[in-house]
């Protein structure tokens, strides 16, 4: 099965990343706004044994705070815009702890901190919409006490495997 | 908020669900197959707190048997196909314990455990589908650990706030 590990912000984040995802983001439909700790990765191993070393992960964190910093893009790599999440230690230690210890090759690219509003658009709408959406302030911040185990359905859709929280006990 | 209780059974049988949803459930992209256990209900309460009954009646159940048993339908009340799943003792029991422990109204129809795999089909459509999928034999049997708390995104669609699993430790 293919999983990965994402954190849902609050509804309040999802609402607005949602506003934007609606017409930008092909992917709109297929899982909530989400900021990606672990790329998707195929796996043979059993969701209960990822669980099981994600709870023994989550125990040495305490919940995480993000701070959302301001509309951003991978432009030239691709064009992918985004509400930029400052990247802190606790995020860039959970991050490589995900990769260290679950089933998965390395990451594909640097971390950086996300939650993807547009992608897949031509030169064109990412000129126009990051043009308009780069200007405006973010001004958000929030604490995260779980993330989750997903795993994606045949239609490319994402489902929801477990919850771990953070700093639990 | 806005919060379900929902069980999202396993891949093999989301994926089953999907190749129906995809053309006939508008809902489709707005959650997984699943299987309510408590209808969407508004409440002023913390998801926080909601968890905490939630593990409190989680501790009294074990594992729930699903069987699948055919495709059904809730015509003449509404033009809803679904999957019909085997109302066990236990299934029930835990259906009124989220109806009388958790905020929310009482049921507004008799439970029927399902997965819907079409709604709000015209009635010609629902002839058409319901004729060919009726005759299908479902043969699917699983257990199910872990029920979800989801919350509904102003776009519609629900995002998962909580895993519990039944009759953990």
């Amino acid at each position: 099965m293919k999983f990965g590990i994402v954190i849902f912000p609050s509804k309040e984040l999802q609402d607005l990343a949602n506003s934007y995802r609606k017409r930008y983001d092909p992917h709109y439909a297929l899982i909530p706004p989400h900021l990606t700790l672990k790329e998707g990765f195929e796996t043979e191993e059993k969701p209960e044994k990822l669980t099981e070393i994600l709870e023994a992960i989550a125990k040495e964190f305490q919940p995480i705070h993000l701070k959302f910093l301001k509309v951003s893009s991978f432009q030239p790599i691709t064009n992918t815009i985004y509400l930029k999440v400052e990247k802190t230690d606790e995020l860039l230690r959970l991050h490589e702890e995900l990769y260290s210890e679950i089933p998965g090759g390395p990451p594909e690219h640097p971390f950086v901190p996300h939650v993807t509003i547009g992608q897949k658009l031509s030169n064109d709408e990412h000129s126009d919409v990051f043009g308009a959406l780069g200007m405006l302030g973010v001004e958000h911040e929030e604490i995260v006490d779980r993330i989750h185990l997903v795993y994606q359905l045949e239609n490319g859709s994402w489902s929801t495997y477990e919850t771990i929280r953070l700093g639990k006990d």
